[in-house]
Protein backbone atom coordinates (compact mmCIF):
# COMPACT_ATOMS: atom_id res chain seq x y z
CA UNK A 1 0.00 0.00 0.00
CA UNK A 2 3.10 2.56 0.73
CA UNK A 3 3.67 3.55 -3.01
CA UNK A 4 -0.32 3.05 -4.34
CA UNK A 5 -2.52 5.68 -4.10
CA UNK A 6 -4.78 5.52 -1.08
CA UNK A 7 -8.31 5.09 -2.20
CA UNK A 8 -10.98 7.62 -1.05
CA UNK A 9 -14.81 8.20 -0.86
CA UNK A 10 -15.86 11.92 -2.93
CA UNK A 11 -19.67 13.12 -2.81
CA UNK A 12 -19.96 14.44 -6.37
CA UNK A 13 -22.81 16.29 -7.31
CA UNK A 14 -21.54 17.75 -10.81
CA UNK A 15 -21.57 20.78 -9.63
CA UNK A 16 -19.17 23.90 -9.19
CA UNK A 17 -18.21 22.63 -5.29
CA UNK A 18 -17.74 18.79 -5.95
CA UNK A 19 -16.21 18.75 -9.36
CA UNK A 20 -13.40 21.39 -7.86
CA UNK A 21 -13.34 18.96 -4.62
CA UNK A 22 -12.72 16.02 -7.05
CA UNK A 23 -9.99 17.74 -9.32
CA UNK A 24 -8.36 18.61 -5.57
CA UNK A 25 -8.47 15.12 -4.42
CA UNK A 26 -7.06 13.48 -7.25
CA UNK A 27 -4.13 16.10 -7.15
CA UNK A 28 -3.62 15.20 -3.42
CA UNK A 29 -2.87 12.07 -4.53
CA UNK A 30 -5.95 9.61 -3.85
CA UNK A 31 -7.58 7.17 -6.00
CA UNK A 32 -10.97 8.28 -5.96
CA UNK A 33 -14.19 6.81 -5.72
CA UNK A 34 -16.85 8.87 -7.05
CA UNK A 35 -20.45 8.53 -5.69
CA UNK A 36 -23.84 10.36 -7.01
CA UNK A 37 -27.12 9.82 -6.01
CA UNK A 38 -30.28 9.81 -8.23
CA UNK A 39 -32.83 10.95 -4.98
CA UNK A 40 -35.54 12.23 -6.92
CA UNK A 41 -34.34 15.49 -7.36
CA UNK A 42 -36.49 17.37 -10.18
CA UNK A 43 -32.26 18.80 -10.89
CA UNK A 44 -31.70 15.43 -12.22
CA UNK A 45 -29.48 16.93 -14.95
CA UNK A 46 -26.74 17.21 -12.58
CA UNK A 47 -26.47 13.38 -12.75
CA UNK A 48 -24.94 13.61 -16.30
CA UNK A 49 -22.92 16.42 -15.55
CA UNK A 50 -21.47 14.15 -12.67
CA UNK A 51 -20.68 11.54 -15.34
CA UNK A 52 -19.10 13.68 -17.32
CA UNK A 53 -16.57 14.99 -14.77
CA UNK A 54 -15.96 12.14 -12.90
CA UNK A 55 -14.13 10.55 -15.89
CA UNK A 56 -13.19 14.41 -17.15
CA UNK A 57 -10.82 14.51 -13.64
CA UNK A 58 -9.68 11.33 -12.82
CA UNK A 59 -12.35 9.32 -10.51
CA UNK A 60 -11.25 5.59 -10.78
CA UNK A 61 -14.86 4.91 -10.46
CA UNK A 62 -18.12 6.50 -10.51
CA UNK A 63 -21.38 4.68 -8.54
CA UNK A 64 -24.84 5.92 -8.77
CA UNK A 65 -26.77 5.49 -6.15
CA UNK A 66 -30.81 5.28 -6.39
CA UNK A 67 -32.48 6.60 -3.23
CA UNK A 68 -35.94 8.16 -2.94
CA UNK A 69 -36.02 10.93 -0.91
CA UNK A 70 -39.02 12.37 -2.34
CA UNK A 71 -40.57 9.20 -0.33
CA UNK A 72 -40.56 11.93 2.96
CA UNK A 73 -40.98 14.95 0.61
CA UNK A 74 -40.69 18.50 2.86
CA UNK A 75 -38.03 20.21 -0.01
CA UNK A 76 -38.65 22.22 -3.65
CA UNK A 77 -36.22 19.55 -4.51
CA UNK A 78 -37.75 16.38 -4.47
CA UNK A 79 -41.32 17.88 -3.99
CA UNK A 80 -42.70 19.52 -7.19
CA UNK A 81 -45.92 21.04 -5.42
CA UNK A 82 -43.41 23.23 -3.92
CA UNK A 83 -41.83 26.17 -5.49
CA UNK A 84 -37.76 26.63 -6.26
CA UNK A 85 -37.24 30.48 -4.47
CA UNK A 86 -36.08 32.81 -7.25
CA UNK A 87 -33.82 36.16 -7.85
CA UNK A 88 -33.30 35.86 -3.75
CA UNK A 89 -30.55 38.53 -2.47
CA UNK A 90 -27.82 37.99 0.14
CA UNK A 91 -30.02 38.79 2.72
CA UNK A 92 -33.45 36.96 1.67
CA UNK A 93 -30.84 33.59 1.66
CA UNK A 94 -29.29 33.88 5.16
CA UNK A 95 -33.36 34.34 6.54
CA UNK A 96 -32.90 30.66 8.02
CA UNK A 97 -33.06 27.22 6.79
CA UNK A 98 -34.20 27.49 2.53
CA UNK A 99 -37.21 25.10 1.53
CA UNK A 100 -34.39 24.02 -1.31
CA UNK A 101 -32.95 22.45 2.27
CA UNK A 102 -33.82 18.40 1.73
CA UNK A 103 -34.21 16.86 5.27
CA UNK A 104 -31.34 15.20 6.54
CA UNK A 105 -29.71 14.59 2.62
CA UNK A 106 -25.96 15.50 3.55
CA UNK A 107 -26.13 12.73 6.41
CA UNK A 108 -27.84 10.06 4.47
CA UNK A 109 -24.99 10.76 2.12
CA UNK A 110 -22.53 10.56 4.37
CA UNK A 111 -23.95 7.31 5.82
CA UNK A 112 -23.79 5.88 1.93
CA UNK A 113 -20.70 7.31 1.24
CA UNK A 114 -19.33 5.56 4.59
CA UNK A 115 -20.97 1.81 3.54
CA UNK A 116 -18.54 2.39 0.09
CA UNK A 117 -15.46 3.44 1.86
CA UNK A 118 -15.68 0.26 3.71
CA UNK A 119 -16.37 -1.69 0.73
CA UNK A 120 -12.73 -0.27 -1.23
CA UNK A 121 -11.14 0.54 2.33
CA UNK A 122 -10.78 3.94 2.50
CA UNK A 123 -10.19 5.98 5.19
CA UNK A 124 -11.07 9.22 3.66
CA UNK A 125 -14.93 10.91 2.45
CA UNK A 126 -14.80 14.05 0.92
CA UNK A 127 -17.70 16.34 0.53
CA UNK A 128 -17.98 19.45 -0.52
CA UNK A 129 -20.06 21.54 1.81
CA UNK A 130 -19.43 24.85 2.33
CA UNK A 131 -20.58 27.13 5.61
CA UNK A 132 -19.62 30.59 3.84
CA UNK A 133 -21.39 31.66 1.14
CA UNK A 134 -25.24 29.79 2.02
CA UNK A 135 -25.55 29.19 6.08
CA UNK A 136 -28.38 28.04 5.95
CA UNK A 137 -28.19 24.20 5.68
CA UNK A 138 -27.27 22.95 8.83
CA UNK A 139 -25.92 19.76 7.53
CA UNK A 140 -23.31 22.54 6.10
CA UNK A 141 -21.18 23.30 8.84
CA UNK A 142 -18.05 21.95 10.66
CA UNK A 143 -19.98 21.14 13.78
CA UNK A 144 -21.75 18.75 11.98
CA UNK A 145 -19.04 17.36 10.02
CA UNK A 146 -16.99 16.67 12.96
CA UNK A 147 -20.14 14.71 14.63
CA UNK A 148 -20.58 12.71 11.65
CA UNK A 149 -17.10 11.44 11.67
CA UNK A 150 -17.13 10.45 15.49
CA UNK A 151 -20.30 8.33 14.73
CA UNK A 152 -18.65 7.19 11.78
CA UNK A 153 -15.95 5.46 14.26
CA UNK A 154 -18.20 3.70 15.85
CA UNK A 155 -20.17 2.17 12.67
CA UNK A 156 -18.44 0.20 10.80
CA UNK A 157 -15.79 -3.19 10.62
CA UNK A 158 -13.06 -1.23 9.41
CA UNK A 159 -13.58 1.44 11.75
CA UNK A 160 -13.98 -0.29 14.91
CA UNK A 161 -11.88 -3.53 14.28
CA UNK A 162 -9.44 -3.15 11.55
CA UNK A 163 -7.87 -0.02 12.78
CA UNK A 164 -8.82 1.83 9.81
CA UNK A 165 -10.35 5.60 11.30
CA UNK A 166 -12.02 7.30 9.22
CA UNK A 167 -11.88 11.27 7.94
CA UNK A 168 -14.50 13.43 6.73
CA UNK A 169 -12.74 15.77 4.65
CA UNK A 170 -14.53 18.71 3.49
CA UNK A 171 -11.64 21.22 2.72
CA UNK A 172 -14.09 23.80 0.39
CA UNK A 173 -15.56 24.36 4.32
CA UNK A 174 -14.60 28.13 4.89
CA UNK A 175 -13.59 29.42 1.36
CA UNK A 176 -15.77 32.12 -0.44
CA UNK A 177 -17.49 30.59 -3.77
CA UNK A 178 -15.24 33.14 -4.88
CA UNK A 179 -11.74 31.18 -3.64
CA UNK A 180 -13.56 27.96 -4.71
CA UNK A 181 -13.61 28.90 -8.38
CA UNK A 182 -10.41 30.43 -8.47
CA UNK A 183 -8.91 26.74 -6.53
CA UNK A 184 -10.77 25.07 -9.49
CA UNK A 185 -9.30 27.19 -12.52
CA UNK A 186 -5.82 26.33 -11.36
CA UNK A 187 -6.40 22.57 -11.05
CA UNK A 188 -7.49 23.16 -14.72
CA UNK A 189 -11.34 22.52 -14.29
CA UNK A 190 -13.48 23.40 -16.97
CA UNK A 191 -16.82 24.36 -15.30
CA UNK A 192 -18.60 24.45 -18.71
CA UNK A 193 -18.98 20.81 -17.70
CA UNK A 194 -20.75 21.30 -14.30
CA UNK A 195 -23.82 21.85 -14.01
CA UNK A 196 -24.93 23.45 -10.77
CA UNK A 197 -28.95 24.60 -11.03
CA UNK A 198 -31.75 23.51 -9.03
CA UNK A 199 -34.60 24.46 -11.87
CA UNK A 200 -32.60 23.84 -14.97
CA UNK A 201 -34.35 23.57 -18.68
CA UNK A 202 -34.95 20.52 -20.43
CA UNK A 203 -31.55 20.61 -22.15
CA UNK A 204 -29.39 21.12 -18.81
CA UNK A 205 -29.24 25.15 -19.36
CA UNK A 206 -29.41 27.17 -16.07
CA UNK A 207 -31.77 29.03 -15.09
CA UNK A 208 -29.45 31.74 -13.92
CA UNK A 209 -32.09 32.34 -10.90
CA UNK A 210 -32.48 30.38 -8.18
CA UNK A 211 -29.77 30.34 -5.31
CA UNK A 212 -27.65 27.95 -6.68
CA UNK A 213 -27.15 29.88 -9.89
CA UNK A 214 -27.00 33.38 -7.51
CA UNK A 215 -24.53 31.93 -5.63
CA UNK A 216 -22.73 30.66 -8.93
CA UNK A 217 -22.78 33.77 -10.77
CA UNK A 218 -21.91 35.68 -7.93
CA UNK A 219 -18.94 33.69 -7.23
CA UNK A 220 -17.45 34.03 -11.13
CA UNK A 221 -18.49 37.50 -10.88
CA UNK A 222 -15.90 38.09 -7.66
CA UNK A 223 -13.68 36.07 -8.28
CA UNK A 224 -13.37 38.60 -12.30
CA UNK A 225 -14.35 35.28 -14.67
CA UNK A 226 -17.11 34.89 -16.51
CA UNK A 227 -18.91 31.25 -15.99
CA UNK A 228 -18.90 29.01 -19.23
CA UNK A 229 -21.32 27.25 -18.25
CA UNK A 230 -24.84 27.28 -20.48
CA UNK A 231 -27.80 29.41 -19.05
CA UNK A 232 -31.08 29.55 -20.47
CA UNK A 233 -30.63 33.26 -21.79
CA UNK A 234 -28.12 32.45 -24.10
CA UNK A 235 -24.28 33.53 -23.29
CA UNK A 236 -24.26 37.03 -24.93
CA UNK A 237 -26.53 38.21 -22.02
CA UNK A 238 -24.75 36.38 -18.80
CA UNK A 239 -22.59 39.38 -17.48
CA UNK A 240 -25.42 41.40 -17.42
CA UNK A 241 -27.28 39.24 -15.54
CA UNK A 242 -24.43 38.02 -13.55
CA UNK A 243 -23.72 41.63 -12.26
CA UNK A 244 -27.65 41.83 -11.32
CA UNK A 245 -26.98 38.77 -9.20
CA UNK A 246 -24.45 40.54 -7.31
CA UNK A 247 -24.40 41.31 -3.59
CA UNK A 248 -24.11 44.93 -3.64
CA UNK A 249 -22.69 44.73 -0.38
CA UNK A 250 -19.59 42.48 -0.98
CA UNK B 1 -50.19 18.61 21.03
CA UNK B 2 -50.32 18.01 24.73
CA UNK B 3 -53.13 15.84 24.60
CA UNK B 4 -52.12 14.41 21.43
CA UNK B 5 -50.38 10.85 20.74
CA UNK B 6 -46.32 12.51 20.09
CA UNK B 7 -45.05 10.68 16.80
CA UNK B 8 -42.30 9.23 16.18
CA UNK B 9 -40.28 7.38 13.53
CA UNK B 10 -39.66 3.17 14.14
CA UNK B 11 -37.41 1.43 12.22
CA UNK B 12 -39.44 -2.16 10.77
CA UNK B 13 -37.89 -5.16 9.54
CA UNK B 14 -40.84 -7.42 9.93
CA UNK B 15 -38.70 -9.63 12.34
CA UNK B 16 -39.23 -10.67 15.98
CA UNK B 17 -37.11 -7.24 17.67
CA UNK B 18 -38.73 -4.75 15.53
CA UNK B 19 -41.96 -5.95 15.55
CA UNK B 20 -41.94 -6.26 19.42
CA UNK B 21 -40.57 -2.51 19.39
CA UNK B 22 -43.31 -1.64 17.00
CA UNK B 23 -45.76 -3.06 20.24
CA UNK B 24 -43.90 -1.45 23.02
CA UNK B 25 -43.44 1.76 21.14
CA UNK B 26 -47.53 1.79 20.62
CA UNK B 27 -47.93 0.94 23.93
CA UNK B 28 -45.94 4.15 25.16
CA UNK B 29 -48.28 6.14 23.51
CA UNK B 30 -46.60 7.46 20.56
CA UNK B 31 -48.02 7.94 16.77
CA UNK B 32 -45.78 5.35 15.34
CA UNK B 33 -44.29 5.76 11.27
CA UNK B 34 -42.89 2.63 10.84
CA UNK B 35 -40.10 2.95 7.97
CA UNK B 36 -38.65 -0.31 6.40
CA UNK B 37 -36.23 -0.40 3.41
CA UNK B 38 -36.02 -2.81 -0.20
CA UNK B 39 -32.30 -2.50 -0.02
CA UNK B 40 -31.73 -5.42 -2.11
CA UNK B 41 -31.70 -8.09 0.40
CA UNK B 42 -31.99 -11.49 -0.59
CA UNK B 43 -34.17 -12.07 2.19
CA UNK B 44 -36.69 -9.33 0.62
CA UNK B 45 -39.38 -11.55 2.24
CA UNK B 46 -39.28 -9.82 5.54
CA UNK B 47 -40.69 -6.71 3.45
CA UNK B 48 -44.18 -8.87 3.25
CA UNK B 49 -43.95 -9.16 7.14
CA UNK B 50 -43.24 -5.91 7.59
CA UNK B 51 -46.36 -4.71 6.24
CA UNK B 52 -48.65 -7.04 7.80
CA UNK B 53 -47.33 -6.29 11.12
CA UNK B 54 -47.38 -2.57 10.58
CA UNK B 55 -51.30 -2.91 10.38
CA UNK B 56 -51.85 -5.13 12.88
CA UNK B 57 -49.76 -3.61 15.59
CA UNK B 58 -51.31 -0.20 15.18
CA UNK B 59 -48.59 1.96 13.43
CA UNK B 60 -50.35 4.88 11.81
CA UNK B 61 -48.47 5.24 8.90
CA UNK B 62 -45.74 2.34 7.32
CA UNK B 63 -43.43 3.40 4.47
CA UNK B 64 -40.79 1.84 2.61
CA UNK B 65 -38.12 3.07 1.33
CA UNK B 66 -36.30 1.53 -2.10
CA UNK B 67 -32.46 1.84 -1.86
CA UNK B 68 -29.62 -0.09 -3.35
CA UNK B 69 -26.98 -1.62 -0.71
CA UNK B 70 -25.57 -4.42 -3.44
CA UNK B 71 -24.29 -1.48 -5.03
CA UNK B 72 -21.63 -1.89 -2.80
CA UNK B 73 -21.72 -5.42 -1.83
CA UNK B 74 -19.92 -6.62 0.96
CA UNK B 75 -22.11 -8.65 2.64
CA UNK B 76 -24.03 -11.97 1.97
CA UNK B 77 -27.09 -10.07 2.86
CA UNK B 78 -26.91 -8.19 -0.76
CA UNK B 79 -24.30 -9.97 -2.45
CA UNK B 80 -25.66 -13.41 -3.82
CA UNK B 81 -21.88 -14.73 -4.78
CA UNK B 82 -21.32 -14.37 -0.51
CA UNK B 83 -22.58 -17.80 1.45
CA UNK B 84 -25.11 -16.95 4.59
CA UNK B 85 -23.61 -18.94 7.09
CA UNK B 86 -25.43 -21.87 8.93
CA UNK B 87 -25.49 -23.81 12.12
CA UNK B 88 -22.76 -21.61 14.06
CA UNK B 89 -23.05 -22.19 17.42
CA UNK B 90 -22.61 -19.24 19.90
CA UNK B 91 -18.62 -19.57 19.77
CA UNK B 92 -18.52 -18.95 16.24
CA UNK B 93 -20.73 -16.60 16.38
CA UNK B 94 -19.11 -14.46 18.68
CA UNK B 95 -16.23 -14.48 16.11
CA UNK B 96 -15.64 -10.94 14.62
CA UNK B 97 -17.54 -9.28 12.68
CA UNK B 98 -19.85 -11.89 10.49
CA UNK B 99 -20.24 -11.86 7.01
CA UNK B 100 -24.06 -11.25 7.16
CA UNK B 101 -23.08 -7.69 8.34
CA UNK B 102 -24.13 -5.03 6.06
CA UNK B 103 -21.56 -2.07 5.26
CA UNK B 104 -22.93 0.81 7.72
CA UNK B 105 -26.66 -0.46 7.59
CA UNK B 106 -27.67 1.13 10.68
CA UNK B 107 -26.08 4.30 9.65
CA UNK B 108 -28.08 4.36 6.75
CA UNK B 109 -31.01 3.50 7.75
CA UNK B 110 -31.00 6.42 11.02
CA UNK B 111 -29.86 8.28 8.41
CA UNK B 112 -33.53 7.82 6.70
CA UNK B 113 -35.28 8.08 9.57
CA UNK B 114 -33.99 11.68 10.68
CA UNK B 115 -35.28 12.73 6.90
CA UNK B 116 -38.76 11.19 7.76
CA UNK B 117 -38.51 12.62 11.46
CA UNK B 118 -37.87 15.93 10.56
CA UNK B 119 -41.05 15.76 8.19
CA UNK B 120 -43.49 14.17 10.69
CA UNK B 121 -42.42 16.54 13.20
CA UNK B 122 -40.82 13.58 15.11
CA UNK B 123 -38.29 14.13 18.55
CA UNK B 124 -37.99 10.02 18.49
CA UNK B 125 -36.76 7.27 16.46
CA UNK B 126 -37.28 3.64 17.51
CA UNK B 127 -34.90 0.87 16.68
CA UNK B 128 -34.65 -2.68 17.39
CA UNK B 129 -30.84 -3.47 18.04
CA UNK B 130 -29.65 -5.51 20.43
CA UNK B 131 -26.02 -5.90 21.77
CA UNK B 132 -26.61 -8.99 23.62
CA UNK B 133 -27.53 -11.98 21.83
CA UNK B 134 -25.47 -10.67 18.68
CA UNK B 135 -22.63 -8.53 19.51
CA UNK B 136 -20.96 -8.98 16.10
CA UNK B 137 -22.67 -5.95 14.34
CA UNK B 138 -20.60 -2.23 15.92
CA UNK B 139 -23.84 -0.70 14.80
CA UNK B 140 -25.21 -2.05 17.15
CA UNK B 141 -23.85 -1.32 20.54
CA UNK B 142 -24.68 1.93 22.90
CA UNK B 143 -21.69 4.27 21.95
CA UNK B 144 -22.69 4.07 18.10
CA UNK B 145 -26.34 4.56 18.89
CA UNK B 146 -25.47 7.66 21.46
CA UNK B 147 -23.20 9.47 18.75
CA UNK B 148 -25.89 9.02 16.24
CA UNK B 149 -27.85 11.04 18.20
CA UNK B 150 -25.49 13.70 19.11
CA UNK B 151 -24.55 14.03 15.39
CA UNK B 152 -28.38 13.61 14.28
CA UNK B 153 -29.25 17.09 16.38
CA UNK B 154 -26.63 19.25 14.56
CA UNK B 155 -28.06 17.90 11.39
CA UNK B 156 -31.29 19.39 11.06
CA UNK B 157 -33.71 21.90 10.65
CA UNK B 158 -35.92 20.66 13.38
CA UNK B 159 -33.05 19.61 15.62
CA UNK B 160 -30.84 22.88 15.18
CA UNK B 161 -33.19 25.88 14.51
CA UNK B 162 -37.16 24.80 16.10
CA UNK B 163 -35.75 23.65 19.58
CA UNK B 164 -37.15 20.05 18.60
CA UNK B 165 -33.92 17.63 19.91
CA UNK B 166 -33.78 14.17 18.67
CA UNK B 167 -33.65 11.15 21.08
CA UNK B 168 -32.72 7.58 19.85
CA UNK B 169 -34.84 5.08 21.20
CA UNK B 170 -33.10 1.41 21.79
CA UNK B 171 -34.81 0.20 24.37
CA UNK B 172 -34.19 -3.33 23.71
CA UNK B 173 -30.43 -2.78 23.44
CA UNK B 174 -29.38 -4.57 27.03
CA UNK B 175 -32.56 -7.39 27.06
CA UNK B 176 -31.70 -10.84 26.01
CA UNK B 177 -33.66 -12.81 22.84
CA UNK B 178 -35.53 -14.56 25.34
CA UNK B 179 -36.46 -11.35 27.52
CA UNK B 180 -37.52 -9.92 23.84
CA UNK B 181 -39.79 -12.93 23.06
CA UNK B 182 -41.43 -12.79 26.67
CA UNK B 183 -41.80 -8.73 26.12
CA UNK B 184 -43.84 -9.36 22.87
CA UNK B 185 -46.11 -12.10 24.54
CA UNK B 186 -46.81 -9.75 27.10
CA UNK B 187 -48.35 -7.07 24.80
CA UNK B 188 -49.58 -9.54 22.62
CA UNK B 189 -47.25 -9.75 19.59
CA UNK B 190 -48.36 -12.76 17.30
CA UNK B 191 -44.73 -13.85 16.56
CA UNK B 192 -45.77 -16.04 13.44
CA UNK B 193 -46.28 -13.12 11.48
CA UNK B 194 -42.77 -11.97 11.88
CA UNK B 195 -39.60 -12.65 9.70
CA UNK B 196 -36.18 -12.88 10.89
CA UNK B 197 -34.47 -15.70 8.39
CA UNK B 198 -31.81 -14.59 6.39
CA UNK B 199 -32.42 -17.06 3.63
CA UNK B 200 -36.13 -17.98 3.66
CA UNK B 201 -37.73 -20.47 1.31
CA UNK B 202 -40.03 -18.90 -1.51
CA UNK B 203 -42.69 -19.31 0.38
CA UNK B 204 -41.24 -17.32 2.74
CA UNK B 205 -40.38 -20.46 5.68
CA UNK B 206 -37.74 -19.69 7.89
CA UNK B 207 -34.75 -22.38 7.15
CA UNK B 208 -33.92 -22.58 11.07
CA UNK B 209 -29.87 -22.81 10.58
CA UNK B 210 -28.89 -19.08 9.46
CA UNK B 211 -27.83 -16.91 12.14
CA UNK B 212 -30.67 -15.06 12.93
CA UNK B 213 -33.22 -18.54 12.83
CA UNK B 214 -30.26 -19.77 15.51
CA UNK B 215 -30.75 -16.71 17.97
CA UNK B 216 -34.42 -16.84 17.74
CA UNK B 217 -35.09 -20.38 18.08
CA UNK B 218 -32.65 -20.12 21.13
CA UNK B 219 -34.20 -17.29 22.57
CA UNK B 220 -38.18 -19.23 22.21
CA UNK B 221 -36.31 -22.08 23.43
CA UNK B 222 -34.97 -19.76 26.61
CA UNK B 223 -38.25 -18.46 27.01
CA UNK B 224 -39.54 -22.23 27.11
CA UNK B 225 -41.93 -21.15 24.33
CA UNK B 226 -42.49 -22.63 20.94
CA UNK B 227 -41.52 -20.24 18.06
CA UNK B 228 -45.50 -19.92 15.92
CA UNK B 229 -43.35 -18.78 12.89
CA UNK B 230 -43.04 -21.18 9.54
CA UNK B 231 -40.25 -23.34 8.95
CA UNK B 232 -38.95 -25.55 6.51
CA UNK B 233 -39.40 -28.38 8.08
CA UNK B 234 -43.00 -28.05 9.47
CA UNK B 235 -44.25 -27.48 12.47
CA UNK B 236 -43.83 -31.27 13.86
CA UNK B 237 -40.11 -31.10 14.14
CA UNK B 238 -39.47 -27.50 15.26
CA UNK B 239 -38.89 -28.25 18.93
CA UNK B 240 -36.26 -30.68 18.23
CA UNK B 241 -34.22 -28.67 16.20
CA UNK B 242 -34.46 -25.73 18.33
CA UNK B 243 -33.20 -27.88 21.07
CA UNK B 244 -30.24 -29.15 18.59
CA UNK B 245 -29.75 -25.15 18.41
CA UNK B 246 -29.44 -24.27 22.03
CA UNK B 247 -26.21 -23.56 22.77
CA UNK B 248 -25.36 -25.86 25.68
CA UNK B 249 -24.02 -23.28 28.32
CA UNK B 250 -26.25 -21.30 28.73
Amino acid sequence: MSNSRPPAVLLLSGGLDSTTLLAHAVREGFDVHALSFAYGQRHAHELAAARLVAERYGAVEHRVSHIDLGLFGGSALTDDTLTVPMDRDAADMSQGVPVTYVPARNTIFLAHALAYAEVVNASDIFIGVNSVDYSGYPDCRPQFIEAFQTMANLATRATTEEGCPLRIRAPLMSLSKAQIVRMGLELGVDYALTSSCYSPSKAGAACGHCDACTLRLRGFADAGVTDPASYIWGEEDQSAVSLSHRDPER
